[in-house]
């Protein structure tokens, strides 16, 4: 019954969102990098506080693979608080007081932007996998033109982790005069064959499913939920450190603190995963999955400049905070180094936060003292240096 | 076709094997770590070589988790060379013109040992999940019935990587009298969370699969091939360093150069991990995986001896030689280091070879000339204190 009432409310949700919703018809076409026009196509998203007379003091949030627009408000699916409210909020270091923050659902989630889960206007029925390969490029293209849906020319700051810092790279390389500030974190400006190793795995988990069905599940009225939880499983692993787990859990042992013999539970570190899997599904559509694991995986910034990662940002006017963190190993360090060093070599302002910490790659959702002081300090300097102070 | 036949190959392989078989009655039970016994049960192996008059040349190969006794002779199922023929062999490093190799396939595997894919006495049908729990310590005093046979009191050498590794650290606690020389490589004394999470997600994929059944697929006639793929390609990633991973495959794309904007393996990565899981379940038995990856999971000598692990080793006469792999993340060097220092808390001789390369985990199995020249000085200089010179 559970799994069943979190189907509809999330069937609803892809296209009817509880969150606010632009929609773009047929005169406007998000052209996709896959060659095709979509259309019509629509953007949910959530804002929190104002946007000021100038239209200076606009934030954008871009969220990670599985996130979503309720950065600083209760998703209505899980009925959970947003996801950066420890950062995000009125009085926080985004302070919501002084910033008009929007945060979008990226195109090809499953949260009220058109997605996999969104119904094909040219069938009635979900797009399945009909719909094209979505890129982190569209997700920004769309992400633009909700930004001048609110007259913005300038957006003060775009901030994100993980895939959400891959669409802040990509907005100050296709935007460089729209982006005053920018904070990727955890991030990186290509995927590494690791992590599209992990991914393709957790996309044949998925397909594996009988009940995925080609990707024609939802009119079957069935999940691919065993697949999506493995595909789950996998990706959890790499966003904790080996440290953090053994840390966490250890060969610590389930309630009856003995080995059962058996293929139960025994450890925590399984039933950990089995619930992480189990959860993920109640919430994710796993279309949705394979769509955005892919628009990460395409991710190539240097590719897309003849192998010169440099000059992907060669026209930007942004100032940069690029944050990693140590124990991160599905985006490790080095990466962020690379793109300090093609920061630097294409002449913008770069600092480059590098956190000492051993949690690991979701470290950039956590309560870490030291990123919020980084984050903080940069943002104050950058509002003195817009006029905002 | 190719399935089927590989299937009926396999099956046969299972109860009859094509490599030798030591029989066990109901008179001999393996008494094992679950609390049961198992009996009626067998054990397939191979030789190479000739057992000298004072039986005092036995090298003992102990087999990763999908490994087998076809250590130096081509493996009946796949029609491949030996695993290890660039290690072993006349004239080798391990020369059989100078020393008897027992190889034994673990029990709980599929190649001819008692393991799930076994016909159950009591049911006349493979025993499936109803064959109990085996672990690390159950395969060694099998193997050591095995030696026994052979009228060895003492083992020359014993030698394995991997979970092969925790076999021979195990030889060398449980029987302490019995072992001149361990080479144990690539391995660790016990499981890390980190590793039992990966396992976990690969377990949870098979028993995923609908042709999984519970375990009882064979007399259904299907095999949860999708689910076992999944489950290899998880653990191919771990065994692959990242540096590895980039060098070999990087970005690089399939024969068409460009990206299809699809599902498809537009990345070599991606071919090459759906081709290691389409191979593996050819020749590979699903509930055999369970089983094994249970054993390693469970392995933990620190915890068998009150969490002393220099007490696991207190009565030992070995002499070792412990192997690492840099750019092994599967079983860090860390480990090998803290099995050092056990092994010298117990005054156990020890050496210790870190071996710098960038091909992670696997690099055991592969031709390393650093490795052989360490195995080889070691061999030599233990056949040398052992008379065998």
């Amino acid at each position: 019954m559970a799994v069943a009432r979190a189907k509809s409310r999330k069937a609803d949700e892809a296209n009817n969102p509880s969150s606010q919703v632009l929609r773009f018809g047929a005169d406007k076409p998000l052209i996709l990098e896959a060659g095709v026009k979509l259309a019509p196509f629509q953007i949910a998203y959530e804002t929190y506080g104002e946007l000021n007379a100038d239209k200076s003091n606009a934030v954008l949030i871009c969220h990670a693979l599985t996130g979503d627009q309720y950065v600083a408000s209760t998703n209505p699916v899980t009925g959970k608080p947003g996801w950066w409210e420890v950062l995000i909020g009125p009085g926080k270091i985004i302070d919501t007081n002084r910033f008009f923050v929007i945060s979008p659902n990226v195109i090809g989630s499953c949260l009220g932007s058109t997605g996999p889960a969104s119904t094909n206007p040219a069938t009635g029925k979900p797009y399945g996998l009909d719909l094209p390969i979505i890129t982190i490029r569209d997700m920004v293209r769309a992400q633009a033109m909700l930004v001048d849906h609110f007259g913005i020319d300038q957006l003060f700051c775009v901030i994100g982790g993980s895939m959400g810092g891959m669409q802040v790279l990509e907005w100050t390389s296709t935007y460089p005069d729209r982006v005053f500030s920018a904070l990727p974190m955890a991030t990186g400006t290509r995927h590494s064959a690791q992590n599209i190793a992990f991914y393709e795995a957790g996309r044949q988990a998925v397909m594996a499913d009988p009940n995925w069905r080609g990707g024609k599940y939802i009119e079957a009225g069935v999940r691919p939920e065993k697949g999506l939880a493995v595909a789950r499983m996998i990706a959890h692993i790499t966003y904790l450190s080996e440290v953090a787990l053994h840390r966490k859990f250890g060969r610590n042992l389930q309630d009856r603190q003995k080995l059962t013999f058996s293929f139960d539970a025994d450890f925590q570190i399984e039933s950990y995963l089995r619930h992480q899997g189990m959860t993920f599904v109640d919430r994710f559509d796993a279309n949705s999955y394979l769509y955005l694991s892919r628009a990460m995986d395409y991710f190539d910034m240097a590719a897309d400049h003849d192998g010169q990662l440099a000059a992907a940002f060669k026209n930007t006017k942004t100032r940069f905070c690029v944050v990693s963190f140590t124990s991160d190993w599905h985006f490790p360090t080095e990466e962020s180094r690379a793109l300090v060093h093609a920061l630097n070599a294409s002449g913008a302002p770069v600092s480059f936060v590098e956190i000492e910490t051993d949690r690991g790659h979701d470290a950039f959702l956590l309560d870490e003292p030291e990123l919020f002081s980084a984050i903080g300090g940069f943002v104050a300097s950058a509002a003195r240096a817009k006029g905002l102070a």
